[in-house]
Order: C-alpha cells, then structure tokens, then sequence
C-alpha cells in the first residue's frame, strides 16, 4: 500500500506504525472505522539541497552509464556494426531494450525510467526513433544527442538505416509572424506580451497555440464525431447535423497551458519542458453545443454511478496511429459550461485551434480541451492516454530531474489554481524616474469559475499592496467566472531606488492566493507556476 | 461606479481613462461590448509600511478626538450632568450620535466609521451599550474603554444609570476543561493542539466552539423548523417529523472558523478579533437530512432563476432580539452534501453545536454553518445579516485598521482555501540532539470538496521538502473531500543547528497552495490565515 521512496529513512528516521500513535483512545477506535491510512503513496526524493538542472541530469546519465562499462567514449570508427534484424529482437519485451537514431544503435535500457516522456520510449523499442523525433522535435537539442549518446552501443549497418523522414509538418497552418514561438514542429507559441491585455477577447490569429501533433487538415463536411458508450458507437453525426440538431451557447473562457509561466519556474531551479514565458494563455468566446445534450441524445445518463469520466479524442495522431485523447470527471463534464465548440470568437474555429470541433472545458487546464475532436467516450475510468497519464502532472518539489517519476502517485490537472502574470512593460525596461509612474498590464484568471475578487500590486517587495481596477466579463458572476480579468494601472516609481519590481497577485472566490515564490511549488516538469509575478524595472535618473 | 479611496493617487498617479488605453483596436470594440470595465469597485488603502496595531489605532481615535478640542482630559468631576432624556434625542438619525456606559454619556459620532463591528454601534444610538457589551465582552478591555473615553462628553444622572445586567450567560451549558477558552462570554474555545490529532473525527466535547451569543436552551421536543418562501411558511416541522419524513445522511465534514490561526496572523502585523490559534477547526460526522429536500417539499423549484441565495436563521438572539444568521449560495444549497443535522458523531449534536438542528454546509466557512437552525429562507438576495454583510468578508492588506471598512467591496467568505498545521509539537519545544527525530502530527482541509493530494514538510525554511503520509476517508474521493486530512511523521533533526523551524503545507486537487507567509494575505481583521504553518524547536546538546 506504501510507495515509499528509498531515501524516506535520510528525513523520516525510526518510522513507527502511523496507527499505533494515533489510536491512543477508545473514541478514535470508535470514529475511526471508516477510513484508511496511507491513502496516498508516499512520494519519494530526498532532501537534496541546491539547485540540479538538465546538465546535471545529463552528467548524472552519462556518468551513471560510464559506471556499467559501455562504451560512450569508444571511437565511433571502432563500432560494432549491426543488422536491423539484430536489433528487432531487442523489442519492448526483450531484457535489453535498444533503439536506433540515424545509423547509431543504443542500448536504452537504464534510461527509460528517467524518460522524460515516460514509457512513450517503448513505442520505438526494437527500432528506429526518427519518426518519432520527427514528431517531438524537442528531442533534436545537443543536450538530448549527448544523452543519447551516453547509451551508444554500435552503429547500424548502412543498408538499414533508414531515409530521412519526411516533414509531418508540411501542411501545418500559416501563422500570424507576431506569435513567439517557442516549439515550431509541433507548432507551439504564445501571444506577445505586450498585445495580450489590448482585446478582452483574443483575437484568434494572436491566441496562444500548443500542439502536440501536426495539425490535421479536415474538411468540415467531411468531419464526423461520435460518441461512444459500452454499447458501441450511439451518436455520429457531421458538423452541420450538429449544429442543427442541438440548442447552442456561447461562453467566455479561458485557455491555459499548464507550463505557462515554466520559464519563470525554471529561473528558480531548472524544469524540464518547454520554456514558456507568461502568455501561454489567451481568452476566446466559444459557441458550441452543450457536451450534456449530445451525451443525453446517445442515451447516456450523466447521474449514472458507474460513469466517472468522459474521454474525448483528437484527430491528431502520432506515428503509431494513436490519438491525442484526454478525459474530465462526469460531474465537469454534465455542467452548464462544458461544451463541443465550433466558432471561437465569433467565427469557425482556425485549424491551429481545432477545426472543426474542440471541446472547451471552462475552468479547467487546456490539456483538457481536446482539439480536432472526434470522439466521446463515456466511462469508469480516467483515459488512458498519455497525455492524462504521463504528462500533465505536478509533483512534489522533493521529485527532481532524474528520480523515476511515479505518475500514479499524484492526480490529473484538471482545475486550475488562481494565476496572476503583468504582460507590460517587459523585465528590465528602463523608464525615466521623471515620469513619475510606470503603466502596467496583465491578467488574472483562476479554475472551477472562481472569479478573481481582487489583483493587488506591490513596488516594495510584498510590505505594502495597492488593489488595482479590474476588467470583467458582465455576463459572467464570481460563482461562474470562466473569462479572464485583466487590469491596468499606474505605478508610481519608488523615490530613491535604481531598480525595483512591480509585483502583481490575485484572490480567487474562494480567497486562494498565490505563493510568494516557487519554493512550495516547484516541480520536476515546471508546470502550473503562479507564484507572484515579479517584473524588474530599471530606474534611469 | 468606482468606489475610489482618496488615497488612491499617492499611488496610481495622473490616471488616465482604463477605456483610452485598451481601447486601441477595433478587434477589442468588436469583442469587448459583452463586459464592463470596473465591475468591483477599487478597495481603498494608501501604501502604509510598518506595523499598525490596535494600540495605534486607539491612539489615533484619542489624538483625533483631541483635536475636536472636546474634553477626553477634563476631570470628571466637572463634566456636565445629562438626563436619559437627552441622550435619547441623539438616536441613530440624529446629527450627532451620543451613548451611554454605566454613568458615562459620550459622544460617539466620530467614532462609528472606525467600530470593529460597524454599525452595529447604532443600535445602542442614544442609549445605553450596556446590554449590548454584556453580550459582546470582547469591549470590556483597558484598551476599549480607554477609547471610549476619548469620546466622553459629560455624566448620566445618577437617577437614570442603568442597574448593571443580568448575566445573559448564566444558562450555557458546561463544557470540557480541556478546551482552551479564548472568551467565555459568548464562548469561544479551540481544542487543545495536543489532543486534535488524536481523533479522526473529533470527540463533541473536544470539538472547538465558536458562539456569537449566548446558547439557546431548546428543549427537541418543542422546538420547530419552518422553510418559509415568497409565498409564505411553506414546511413547519418538529425535529421527530424531519426525522421520519426525510432520508437521512451521513457525512464526515470539518467546521473551520474563518479567524483560525489569527493569532499566527497577528505575529505578521496586528489584527482585529479573537486570538485563536491554530485549532479552530474540527471534523465530525454529521448525520441529517438534504437540504434540497426539505425545499422540494416546501415547493421550491431549486432551478428557478430568482432563487440565488439561501438564508438560515438560529434561535440565538442578540438584545434587540435579532437572530444570527447567515446565507449560502442556491448552487450550493441544492448539492448532494448540504445537509440539516441533528446527530454529531452519532449522538444528538451537543448544546454548544446547534442542539437540536444545524445545518452543516461541507466544504465553506464556519460562520454559514447555522447553530439552533429554526428558518430557512429563500431569496433572491444574500441574508441581510450582519455576520453575513459586516464580518466574515477578508478586505485587502492595503486596508488598515482605522480605514473604513467597505464591507460591500468584497465578498462573503464562502468555500475556504486551502489550509495545513501542525498541532503537535508545540511551539519552542526543546528536544534532545541524541533523539535524532522529532515526532509530529498536524492536519490540512481545503473548501469546495477540494481533496488534499499531498502534505509537504521541510527543516530548511523552504528550500528541500519531503511528502508525507496521510490519513483520509475511505468513502471521500478527492473531488469530494469534506472531512480533513491528517499527518503524522518523524521529521529528522538537522544537523549543527541550536533551533529550526518546521514546516508544514498542503496542495488540494485543484493544486491550490499556501502562500509562505502573511505578507500578501493580512487583513485587518485576521480572517483566512493560511500562511506556511512554521513551528521553531529548540535543539538542546
């Protein structure tokens, strides 16, 4: 029942039995019958001081193998040289697992607990991982070829290896040249800063943009959903029958990427992942039908007991064939707000943000929000897919870059905390101590519908705060507040000082705030970072 | 619209309109007609550094008065002699607002915006506050009638000085001399730390106590509930009818006291309110029946759009006879969870708990959990209420004392956030080097059903944290989390250290955290503490 993490014993020294300390009583013996200890695993990592980062992850890989003798510092000339026959029967079955990249041959077996990207590494087992990287082009980075080739074993023999893959990519949208991009295959890229707060509303072409896949290319009078139940597939219907068929609603809501703001965490200690500054977020108004009406219309009773989450899958799909798919728990998922959307801002949703149907999850991370959806599946349990099980998850700051991450042991992201970031003026901007006072911008925004309550500023470290106006969507109440606020105001330059930061921080309906710094919060896959956003401004004279 | 304090520009200087500067495209007039600019008005408060505290604030209240050159320092043997007559002209309508106390006449105009309890100070408008300060003893410090003479005007007749009041308290009920009082009259004490984590579900005698005002002694079988709507008392029930009409249901669900942990709060920068410490909160089982059902039979359609509020009223009254009372959101009155009890821990809920009926909201604050429940209201409107309008709302740190409270700029607390502490050991604690580990035990709760998915420890004032086990109830899922979580761990001694602290905090499954310090959440009156739980040991060699 107890994951516990081999390092528990350096901080917990002696442990007796947790039951023997707390049931000193008759009464607790009594009240005590219906629940367990150690409901949750223990979460491993030891107390380890000090700040360890992708170079120390790799140094540790590389010197981890280095131990075991193989051969990371032989000459390449000196290779062993395999068939691709050979290198088959070292499948995800087999005692070693080997891969190939290129005409390198590696044996990757030591390395698959400290996979990044979990045991998606097993897909290429026995093979080559070129198509796969072709598709996760983080992987095509000096650090990860270092990695790699730490666990070089051979060299593929030149008649097997295989063509350079062809760009899956090619026929991705154009974009709009403002949008940062931080990933371009997969496309992946925020919103100007500095444009973010001008449109209560994103305007679609700047709206912030993570794929997982290339973008599919669907015509919508082609584009099928369905939706599944045990009984086998109940709805199908195209675009136009949707539309048709039920009632539509139109709601403001936000999207946000779990690793907005990972830059910003990855200054605190180093994170894995891509490095996202503080626009990874946008607010759109999304016209759908209501994800209910369609789950009643297949005969599915959302009060069942036996149904406890609702699977949607994309029609993007990695090189195995398997689909982005993600899931939400029933009692989300039969809510006002959910719905199958397809117009964003008025208009049909843009291929980069699901065309011709996206299901939007209001108050809840965007991982969740399926795009170039196809199918609904209704169900007991979580989907399987690895983006709801190997991804999307944040541990404990005690889980760092290279411990196994046991992915089981910590829940889903599915509501999101409250999150508070200025967009202007940028770090480090110089303004004149003339001017008096500096203009700012930027958002609040926090899951479940809870409406920000107020968004408070601070030029002197966090002694002293200001509340700050607050732009809010009207039709929106604090109980239902899936759109963003934004707020501007002017800050006056503290006398005296060369640099100071404008620090901004918001309260939820339900008064959660924000930590101070990532201390509590940091972990391994920087995600969900919303300490107090700080903006260092310089002070010219 | 705007509620702006004129404190405002020492901040936010030479303001432009929020309108010019967000206003610049016409993507934003396009999307932007659906919401409005300044939807919560600014909440006042300049940039004040330092520390305020209820010794400033009374200092103030005397140097102000001082200069209205009125006479807090003449001898009291020549103030002018009043007849109750002549107070009485001085009435909550009349220019200038005169009370009495034993035999002190004073006027008190300059005072109300300033009272702790706001206007509440008006009901005892030209007359006596004697009755009402035998209620609230909470004024009878040096400090409070230090400041009460500060507004001392001249001496009542000696014919009409009131006889001194009966003890409205005489008939509350015994308690258990382990709890540790904070006021005895009305009654408020928090279980001794030590003993909190011994139970899961807290013994009743043990469970803290929080009480407005003296408890009603209500004999079960005279008692009545009635739910009354627009059109009139619709259900009027004994407590044996609610019984054997209604399903009953079980639930495990912590009462929490918005003030818990004020006094932690206080050691940031002074508060107003009761000092509790950290154990203002408890977990029971509490068995009774849907709330929702009792509407249906009153003929309450739970849906119906005019209903937004549902009001409780007690069978605690306050001198004038006004009842305490509170009210919750219908979304929240119609869920699964809210029920009317009348069992805690399986036995008949204590005097001291709402003997014979209270409803208990799982999830929101204490102070919407009504004792003594006689009335249910529906409403398209909050309860009018003074705990639910002029208390129980946490104002800004930018609110000092002194400010005026402008109890309309922020919202009634509700669901709480997220919150941990260590109960066990006890502040200052010397412990042996040659122990090695200290033993610990604390709990964490978070509102809205919000599940704790794990409880971090660190010695190192943040920098390292280690998870640690917890214990939950087996029939609670972490969506639906009412009743707390407790911890119990060793936590190692660190090495050369003469004192540290240790840490605890929680995360909740919307991965809400705790801010690490009081700096960003002070407020005035010390409501919501939820800081870092930081408790100092001393190592002895």
């Amino acid at each position: 029942m107890l994951g516990r993490g081999t390092s528990f014993n350096r901080f917990f020294r002696h442990r007796r039995q947790f039951n023997k300390l707390s049931g000193a009583t008759s009464e607790h013996q009594r009240t005590n019958e219906n629940h367990s200890y150690y409901k949750y695993a223990y979460i491993g990592g030891a107390a380890t001081a000090g700040v360890l980062g992708f170079k120390h992850f790799v140094k540790t890989a590389k010197l981890d193998h280095a131990k075991d003798e193989t051969m990371s510092e032989k000459k390449l000339e000196n290779l062993q040289i395999y068939k691709q026959e050979e290198v088959k029967k070292h499948g995800k079955d087999a005692d070693r697992i080997w891969v190939t990249y290129k005409d390198g041959v590696y044996d990757v077996t030591d390395f698959i607990a400290m996979h990044p990207g979990g045991d998606k590494i097993l897909l290429a087992a026995g093979a080559a991982v070129d198509p796969f990287w072709a598709l996760y082009s983080q992987h095509k980075t000096k650090e990860v070829l270092e990695i790699l080739e730490g666990y070089r074993i051979g060299k593929l023999d030149v008649k097997d290896v295989p063509k350079p893959v062809a760009d899956a990519f090619s026929n991705d949208p154009e974009r709009h040249p403002a949008l940062l991009v931080r990933n371009s295959k997969p496309f992946n890229a925020e919103t100007p800063p500095s444009l973010l707060t001008d449109h209560f509303y994103t305007p679609n072409e700047l709206f912030f943009v993570r794929n997982h896949l290339p973008v599919p290319d669907i015509k919508t009078e082609n584009h099928r959903l369905t939706v599944e139940t045990i009984k086998g597939k109940t709805v199908d219907l195209s675009v136009e029958e949707l539309k048709k068929k039920y009632k539509s609603y139109t709601i403001g809501s936000v999207i946000q990427c779990a690793g907005n703001r990972r830059a910003d965490m990855n200054q605190y200690k180093k994170v894995q992942g891509l490095m996202w500054e503080g626009t990874a977020i946008s607010n759109a108004e999304w016209t759908g039908v209501r994800l209910r009406d369609l789950l009643a219309d297949a005969g599915i009773d959302v009060f069942d007991d036996k149904i406890k989450h609702v699977h949607f899958e994309g029609a993007d799909v990695d090189p195995t064939g398997t689909p982005y798919g993600a899931s939400i728990p029933i009692e989300k998922a039969r809510g006002d707000e959910v719905i199958v959307a397809y117009h964003m801002n008025g208009v049909d949703i843009p291929r980069d943000h699901g065309a011709p149907l996206r299901v939007i999850v209001p108050g809840n991370v965007g991982a969740r929000q399926v795009k170039w959806l196809r199918k609904i599946i209704v169900s007991e349990k979580e989907s399987d897919s690895h983006w709801q099980q190997k991804d999307y998850r944040a541990f404990s700051p005690a889980v760092n870059i290279g411990d196994e991450l046991k992915w089981n042991t910590v829940p889903s992201i599915q509501e999101y905390p409250v999150q508070c970031a200025i967009c202007s003026p940028a770090p480090n901007t110089k303004v004149d101590r003339g001017d008096e006072t500096v203009d700012i911008s930027g958002y609040a925004w926090s899951g479940g519908g809870r409406g920000i309550i107020r968004i408070e500023v601070s030029v002197d470290g966090g002694e002293t705060w200001n509340s700050v106006e607050m732009e809010q969507e009207e039709k929106q109440d604090q109980e239902h507040m899936y759109a963003w606020t934004l707020f501007k105001a002017e800050v006056k330059i503290p006398p005296g000082v060369k640099e100071f930061n404008i620090i901004a921080k918001a309260v939820d309906r339900a008064y959660n705030t924000q930590p101070e710094t990532a201390s509590g919060i940091w972990n391994v896959r920087g995600l969900i970072h919303n300490a107090w956003h700080r903006v260092p401004i310089i002070v010219k004279d």
